[in-house]
């Protein structure tokens, strides 16, 4: 018996180990043991207030279309067969099934940060340190996170708003570097008329998929506009449930000056529990001038996956 | 310019020729170039009915987990790596992004129909003839449908009921092969309250996935209590938007007598345009006895694919 | 028991029914139930005339490098991912095995089809019909052929021969569409001092992929120089156990005036069991003056495999 | 043009950035800048050498049949998919081609460490140090290695000896755990008449995979019998080429008492430079009787790749 699972113990003993806990690690405000952060934020009351959210009864998903081959942060990519199993060279179905019975499936390769995508709490942290103090050493099994998967979240329902820097900034996208920083944040809010609530899913558009993915995709995934790292602070202290953009990685790359590249993603991720929400497909809803709705994001459940593809659905 | 562009011309005419139409295709209802059915259903009014449901502000989200390695039809399956690019061999990626950055990142290979999804109108057919007077060979490219794919389903919203069938039969979890016929809705319906209205999405409860799979994966797989032939005419009779069970298949398995086995995807999807939902996670909705609920799905909009992963949400 | 074997007997039955054969159908001459062809004329002697080639003891490996993205016959592409399982985020792991062990690990997401590569007796047919009467649908399961696979072909040992059609035609590289008659042939062997003999290995160099692989990728895989069809014909009569070239498909794309695209393959495939290498690897051969050569292959044998990636060694 | 390749120059300095050396390194015998080490012994005197030990003819595929779904070292795996591209619902391939073309295709996901497989340079090393002083992190990029790659590797010819353990032990197959020590391999090496020389392929046959690779799946990927730690260093002694053997990693696991866990692999990659051969079939050589053949490995080149599924050939 020991022999048999000597191998497994050994795999299981490597995969998780647990190193020391760096010192500067802050615990949750929802407790030592929380996995979801801001989707606690989910409460009864938000439900309610977000239905009452649709008035017309309109709707949009905002996943952008997920075609393989398409650009993504390198070296992601998404590739789909369609097969036919048991019915090729004019099988006839009929002996196995009783009937000409025909049928496609599908498989894919992909790594799931292609497209519209959910950052889960465990995607990104700083000095092997995540969201609630967990070391990333201690949960990151090859196999699928042990804590803060992408399984744990539920549905996340709330209030959407919808800011438009394209607007604000006066051109039709914004460029790749351009910052939003939080002065933009809130002037184009208070020019919009968009206010901030606690649970909130806060978008902004910048027209930069709408412009490049299919003129330039590879422009489009070298580089992007987005918020600054104040402005991420910034948002951060409203206590949304998610920020998002129609950009594939929320943040201004290149950083605008002085700001670290990417470090949004730990004050929102790993210092608030506040989700990211990427490439989402916001120009329908600028167009219609829709800048408030209710938001329901229900992410298909891989256990232990760190992103996800989305289609979350804004309704009006 | 001829040569360059020979080979493609080639595969696109092989992937994409059309036969003959059958002479018993019937076109949908939502005239001849429809490719979404049933989703015709979500008008303004039946988002705003919906809304209406959502009275505790309660929630669930209908997707179980899929659990990398889970039994499924065969021969599909799905598997998952979690990776750490450039992060190994404690490499400092100060030097890259100025500040320590760490992130996980993940690669699925897996059959959509793996676990909760949703029946795409592309993916069973009869004779080799889909929804809408499709011809197979005319849109099933192996690098994506290039009709009925799942990328055009707009946001599933509207009305959720839910049947409990183990309640109606008296039993804790449904055997396989045991089939739900028409009268068995019928009573079941009314005993429990429940109406069909057009538009709705109609699941039922077998308790077979909480009884099976975990305690016999292979047995969940092999077999599966569902609706008869005449079962599935009759839900499609109340033209709902989608039909859905807690199994993989919806049908019984082995069929009924007299039955043919899976025709009632048939029916549905090629017959009528009726979404299916598979291996949705009703337990806990009977546990809460809720069967009146706002039902919203959108789905990741992979390009041509014919099935996908789907965590639909339960509003009540 | 009955229901538990349903799901699988179905499976089964569908993926493996048999269909009538055709008419025109002959059987190999190495009997009704031969699965590997032309692999049969590796013999003792054979390979002992083979070891008597060396006589330098130089060698080259006939593969060509295969890189992830490389173009291929669509719809096929290879992806490969470097992963450290467990390793990350400085987890020690002298926890698990006693001591600072640290490793690389690979995945793959390919066609087999990509790069160099050996056709299989079961790659190719014509109107559903293989070699030596195997009709498709009664060995091509979706998860793996149960007949003519790739594992069951023996190490290929033999003389390997050389044509340098650059030379021929006077050109550095053959054309896209340029064909190679079997007059061709006879005399670049003429001139070359290039014999023949059954169970042979004959290649032939265009140019085609050292001009174009790297410099024009679209236009290396939209065509290629290439035997004709009766050039396939020809090349058949002297009863090689394969035939290769340095391009992807063996066969002039376009093809010559009047004949059928690809149909080589199934003269040699089909009709003599004589496997296709291709994108091997001869330029260094040329370079070199090598025309006659000791041919050892031995495929990695994924069961039930189409094809396969190679890499052939030649000894001189 | 700066903000165009931003995310490349990152992502590139992410992935290739140098940590310091480690003070016990030691360069290899072939060089600072070698990659290939013990293939080095790949001379013209070898090779020709290697010929003259074909005296009957006779030859043998070391590589196992991989069949999808084996046991592997966890979490890796091998599926594979067979399909029809365009050849579906009874698609009339005559109108793209001209004429009935039928073929299969093939689709692999798998872990390259998945049955028969050689160990490249790049595979396993210690305190994060690879073979010549090669830090892992300086050539370990996600999309590839950028040195020690599989590719690397010239066509392994040489002599190749076996040596019966099973015999050694008066066993019909050895046991997880039972440790191969440097006298075991003395006193059968003499006994069996097999001597050692260098640039030697030397391979073990230890019954293992034969007894429980069918019968015992979950046996057979949870322990092995091989050598110690001092018999790996034992083996370098000699300067082979590679060493090998018919389990699934080479050496005893659970170790020797004492010993360290796969240290071997150490000692022979990384301080040496020499390959691991594994899961190789040589119960067929030792049926036969045969000890010394002509080993010839051409090895599917993919660019970057750790390790690589194999079918050696041996010849007698």
């Amino acid at each position: 018996m020991y022999k048999k699972n000597f191998m497994i113990a050994m795999i299981a003993a490597a995969c998780l180990s647990t190193n020391a806990l760096a010192d500067d690690c802050s615990h949750s405000k929802w407790g030592h043991e929380d996995e979801i952060g801001a989707a606690n934020y989910v409460t009864p009351e938000q439900v309610l207030a977000a239905t009452n959210l649709v008035k017309k009864g309109e709707s949009h998903g905002l996943g952008i279309v997920i075609e393989p081959g398409m650009p993504a942060f390198p070296p992601r990519f998404a590739q789909l067969q369609v097969l036919q199993p048991g019915q090729h060279y004019n099988n006839d179905t009929s002996k196995a099934f009783g009937w000409p019975m025909v049928y496609n499936d599908d498989v894919v390769q992909m790594w799931l940060g292609t497209g519209p995508q959910i950052d889960g709490l465990g995607h990104l942290g700083e000095s092997n340190m995540f969201y609630n103090c967990n070391d990333g050493a201690s949960f990151s099994d090859v196999k699928g996170l042990t804590k803060l998967g992408i399984e744990k979240i539920p549905p996340m329902i709330g209030r959407g708003v919808l800011l438009d820097m394209t607007s604000h900034f006066g051109v039709e996208a914004m460029d790749a570097g351009q910052a939003i920083m939080s002065s933009d944040i809130e002037a184009a809010a208070k020019a919009q008329g968009v206010t901030f609530k606690q649970g909130d899913v806060i978008l902004m558009h910048t027209g930069w998929t709408d412009a490049k993915l299919k003129a330039d995709p590879k422009a489009w995934v070298s580089g992007e506009p987005g918020i600054s790292n104040e402005a991420a602070e910034y948002l951060a202290s409203f206590n949304p449930m998610a920020v998002g953009s129609d950009t594939w990685g929320l943040e201004a790359v290149p950083p605008a000056e002085g700001d670290k590249v990417f470090y949004g993603h730990v004050t929102l991720l790993k210092k608030n529990g506040i989700y990211i929400l990427e490439t989402m497909n916001t120009g329908p809803l600028v167009e219609k001038g829709v800048n408030e709705f209710m938001f329901v994001l229900g992410q298909a459940k891989i256990k232990g996956a760190v992103q996800m593809i989305i289609n979350p659905v804004a309704m009006w």
